[in-house]
């Protein structure tokens, strides 16, 4: 009667949604400040006091039927300007509004370059560890996701591993850095070394191998690390974005998506964005939002906290005896499990009421993530448990 | 490369768009006054000042983390409860908030119920004259949308073509009352029949029909006029709302789903529709939206502006000799075209600056969309024109 596999998806809730549920029942029985719930990467740190500002701005002084009325369907015009100014400013890329397609938020941006380019038969390829949705997007379009396995000495890509997966069938490759669940950023060298392969095997198999960018976390980057904007190493590269992380607004849904100038048939490649946020009903991306995206864009919440966080994390859990590779981005941490079975680890974790995410979700056994998006005292006051746990395998 | 399917899809601007563009670039030609654009359903009553005033007191009052932070995918779970008591209070339903399911808009609304239904050769039913994004959403399932021709002397169903379309394949039938673009309004007569003979088949056929209700347009009736709601007489059906058009704020995307809890099997149809919106990519339904459309559950702009413009222009259209059935509801008007070409009909229209839909697009030849959400004024400076087109085919 119903689609199989929509009652799968909305029967399953995810490992991650069922440990913050597990948090919450907990928090009432012990008590919030005893419950250290590193489980979500909502961010914690508000939005800048100019979005509140900009809200009420707009509201208070705009024509409520035109601010709340229907944008185009790529997103409103001057938004798209704005924001594309503030890219080249960033960047020094040359994007005009043209090159933006305003969308719902990362996860839409990331639907409809999926939607935009799957054709029957097609392979995308992913690079672990990675954002478990990426598998329900790109199977919801019927095509195929490959995981490439981790390289877990560095969270760079594993390049031998990589090159075996790659075939004629490949019409794109996902990227994600800062990367959740690492934290890892992926150097310059990594981008050339992949973006020279994917050109080479292009021009083996005759078409694009398209690049997807999925970078929300782009601004929370530390110690001055260069993120590499792809669409300067590779001209075929969808740029998807989201302000949720950087202006702390992930459930308002609104980001976009780049179609560089330079891309390969570039009408084509917008057109299909376009048709793909048609089919999935999106119709426009939330017009107040627009708005207030573009006037802000450039901004970022106070991401230092941020940073103070991984230092702390960081610092204590490999004094402990963890073993992680150091986060240059995002707010994850992403140690080994102190045994081979992550899920064990964390159910070990559970019971000192630290509430981790085994890396299996991601792909990456043998690994947990920790959420460091929350309060820097409740980070603190964690401490001694993730100290009793290492005792535990000592 | 692309998805050719995208291609095609993002390439061609509906006609509406078109129409619409072409009215934008006339205007600076000859004059916005001298246009008569009734292309767009684009509200122009603003939406009522409790929807500023509530954004502004959110903003101001709520922590922003939390404000604009996720929700669960279903919708904040506050706000499901508050919706239900509010339709409940209006259609004496018992719904709770785990009957609804929060969404990125009506279009949204009916994609997630389309993703949830769909398998392997499954047919959908709509009767024209109809929405013509519902083929876009349907054909984007893989499902095949069947159209029941028009009675074009009510605007009420077909029934004898509808009798001989339904089969074992078809999985839903999808209704629109107050009918964009007839602005008809289903009589409760219609209703009793149509879930009479659904039942009547899902019996024979041995599974159900589902019935989707869509319905921006609820609270846009006139008159006094019955909207009967569905779930009151058929327990599988899934009814598709949005705050676009009562609350003027289409650009908003939020509305919801409401699954019945008399539904056969709820649990995997809720589940369905959860997991439909994941592989959507929907995540949540915009978060601050949620909270305004809670609050002002109940209310709508002032409807009474599109009452007073429906009288005028029937009136008026009707003495110059223009056959229209009498619209009851939403803001459309949507007469014979005064020949049967209702294309060349509109380009006669056209060289007037009187800028009409013609009906072809929505599978209803021989008439014209009017969507008269436009100021009162406009609408008296056109009836010359509507009168000089009369006069073309005197």
């Amino acid at each position: 009667m119903f689609a199989e596999k929509m009652v799968e998806l909305g029967s399953r809730r995810s490992t991650i949604r069922e440990i913050f549920e597990f948090g919450n029942k907990r928090a009432t029985e012990v008590g919030r400040d005893n419950i250290f719930d590193f489980s979500l990467g909502n961010p914690n740190v508000p939005a800048p006091q100019t979005v509140s500002d900009e809200i009420v701005r707009l509201v208070t002084t705009e024509d409520a039927a035109a601010l709340h009325g229907y944008t185009s369907a790529q997103g409103d015009a001057v938004v798209r300007s704005q924001i594309a100014e503030s890219i080249n400013r960033t960047h020094g890329t040359h994007f005009t509004g043209d090159n933006l397609y305003m969308t719902v938020g990362a996860a839409a941006s990331l639907c409809v370059c999926f939607k935009a380019l799957a054709e029957e038969g097609d392979e995308f390829i992913a690079f672990a560890p990675y954002f478990p949705e990426y598998k329900v997007f790109v199977e919801g379009t019927g095509a195929k996701l490959q995981v490439v396995p981790a390289d877990i000495d560095s969270f760079q890509i594993n390049f031998d591993a990589f090159e075996t997966l790659l075939n004629p069938k490949t019409k794109a490759v996902i990227v994600n850095s800062p990367n959740n669940p690492s934290g890892v950023v992926y150097s310059e060298e990594t981008i050339l070394k992949l973006t020279a392969l994917l050109k080479e095997r292009s021009e083996e198999y005759g078409h694009p191998i398209y690049l997807i960018s999925d970078e929300p976390y782009r601004e929370i980057a530390f110690d001055g690390v260069k993120v590499p904007y792809l669409t300067e190493y590779y001209d075929n590269t969808f740029v998807c974005y989201s302000y949720s992380k950087s202006l702390s607004m992930p459930g308002e849904r609104i980001g976009y998506v780049v179609v560089p100038g330079e891309m390969e048939d570039f009408k084509a490649a917008y057109a299909a964005v376009c048709g793909a946020g048609r089919v999935l009903g999106y119709v426009c991306a939330p017009a107040l939002f627009q708005r207030v995206a573009a006037s802000c864009a450039g901004q970022t919440s106070d991401i230092s906290v941020y940073r103070k966080n991984r230092d702390i994390l960081y610092n204590e859990l490999t004094r402990m005896g963890y073993t992680c590779v150091k986060p240059e981005g995002a707010f994850y941490l992403f140690p080994r499990s102190l045994e081979p079975d992550a899920n064990a680890f964390c159910e070990k974790a559970k019971s000192l009421d630290l509430l981790l995410v085994p890396g299996d979700d991601f792909a990456c056994p043998g690994h947990v993530r920790i959420a460091y998006c929350v309060k820097t005292e409740m980070i603190e006051r964690s401490l001694a448990a993730f100290e009793k746990l290492a005792q535990m395998y000592r």
